[in-house]
């Protein structure tokens, strides 16, 4: 196996802080890293390099190719992103594009730079930090869903181009709930916010019902950037692929989605997920709240078990 | 029956224009105008108003809206959209960035102002002409693809909280191939165009395999502009919903792209749609080319019988 580079994104916290550790504490990567430094001098010398890009802007990405040598990137990690969530009426215009130029954009800007290197050796990886949400949308976040759900729609077209002239992969890490700064920040500004913009009923129902219920979905499903890291870490280390030629497209991290998405695919019509998520959100919100406390429990009495494994000397 | 404002934007061609007649020709309408122009006096009366609406300038929109007597939309059918094919090396950020702005964007604006009143008066539906491409990624239609899948993750999210503050509606239309303008163009367009920046392997794939196949399964499986008149027109007239208070979100309009969206739910990895993508693209395009003639020869034989049964008296 000859040594790899791979260029992470968004690495500043969370998911692309935790994945690039990872990586570089990987042993085998440390040793690669070492014949890479080798061969490419001072100029790469590390595991672990920590350069400035800017996704929203083509030249910064253009600069930190151009400092990589021979503008070599085995494997694309695209994770950088923005967060967005409140009623639509209190969103401006600006705002939401500069989301959309970040998590979408962010991605065209990235793989316009990479691809054509990509094509040319004829092999590459790219894998995008996608999210849940673009796979199906949740209430109050509107814009978010919609920059996922342009990436989704942005991978799925180019995968089959992918697979041919280049043969190459791509992609898509689908984590719901990280608990990252990212999402601390999120919530905190969405508590300050003003929703003087908005109807009162509808910042009660996004204050009092959505805030609420958010982050009681948080604490029981959430999963933290490590997580995410170990399992976009499968997708980046060589893996038995399903079948030659056409290896996944899609990694769904977190395994308490899946119901939600079974629901859209099982009427494509929408009404039996709208139905669901109505009814969740406004009307058995008791309900639901009640289930992930359960889910809480479980989670916690199953990780006492685990450590208590671990001090019995078990793996 | 109360009368009823329907905007619709993006009319001066295609399934907008053909939207616009079919409901100006309803009777009904007709007469329901008749009585809403009485009551509203000179500034609405005609049946078919025709406005100049640009939906990527938010004034131009508010300006619309107020030129509409007590900004009162019942209904309001967002259409206005652009196109884009092609390898991705050859489309500059700019156009891209233009493409989401029309038809993301357009939406986001519109829907932010129609939004406030329809919550105030409890009632409203937004019509969005999405399409095939929302739900399901093309080879070489990367952008237009992610623009149609942001606009159906933004609609998938605002439908959970229109059913509550306000018992409105939002329905997708998604169409398959349409025979407009907008495809004509798109088309002439992409023959005559460079492709010196993508290599020549790519170029190649994309004017000798995808527009010849384009051409073919525009021919074959393409609808009128009219034919989606028609199921939005359902859409848009009180119709049974499946269940009271979650009226259908989705109305796909070519029954011939249900095998492609049911690829894409049998297997989430997304391994299964991939590898039938590939294999159609570039492995048994000559297969494909003869099932689309075969299906042309089909729906011809179809429109004959059709014919027939016509001129001998039958419905």
């Amino acid at each position: 196996m000859s040594p790899k580079t791979v260029l992470i994104t968004g690495c500043s916290s969370g998911i692309g802080l935790a994945l690039a550790v990872r990586l570089a504490k990987d042993k085998q990567n440390v040793s690669r890293s070492g014949a890479l430094a080798a061969a490419a001098g001072p100029a790469l010398g590390q595991t672990l390099e920590i350069k400035q890009l800017d996704v929203c802007d083509e030249g910064s990405i253009r600069a930190c190719l151009d400092s990589i040598p021979g503008r070599h990137v085995d494997i694309l990690v695209s994770n950088a992103g923005v967060g967005m969530a409140g009623p639509l009426e209190c969103q401006s215009l600006a705002a939401m594009q500069s989301l959309m130029d970040t998590n979408f954009f962010g991605l065209v800007r990235l793989v316009k730079e990479v691809l054509p290197d990509m094509k040319r050796r004829r092999g590459g990886h790219i894998v995008v930090i996608s999210s849940i949400m673009g796979l199906q949308g949740i209430v109050f976040n509107d814009i978010y869903a919609a920059s996922k759900f342009a990436v989704e729609g942005f991978c799925e077209s180019l995968v089959v181009q992918a697979l041919a002239p280049f043969p190459g992969r791509i992609s898509l890490v689908e984590p719901g709930p990280v608990m990252t700064e990212f999402e601390v920040k999120l919530y905190e500004e969405a508590e300050r916010a003003d929703y003087s913009r908005t109807d009162p009923e509808t910042a009660d129902i996004f204050t009092n019902l959505y805030l609420r219920n958010s982050k009681d979905i948080f604490a029981s499903l959430g999963q933290s950037p490590e997580d995410i890291a170990e399992v976009t870490g499968w997708g980046v280390a060589p893996f038995p692929t399903p079948q030659p030629g056409s290896p996944w497209l899609r990694w769904a991290t977190n395994a308490a989605y899946t119901p939600m998405a079974a629901l859209k695919h099982a009427d494509p019509s929408g009404a039996l997920m709208t139905d669901a998520f109505y009814k969740l959100v406004f009307k058995y919100d008791a309900v639901l709240r009640l289930s992930l406390r359960a889910i809480r429990l479980l989670r916690w009495k199953a990780q006492k078990v685990k450590e208590g494994a671990r001090l019995l000397g078990f793996k």
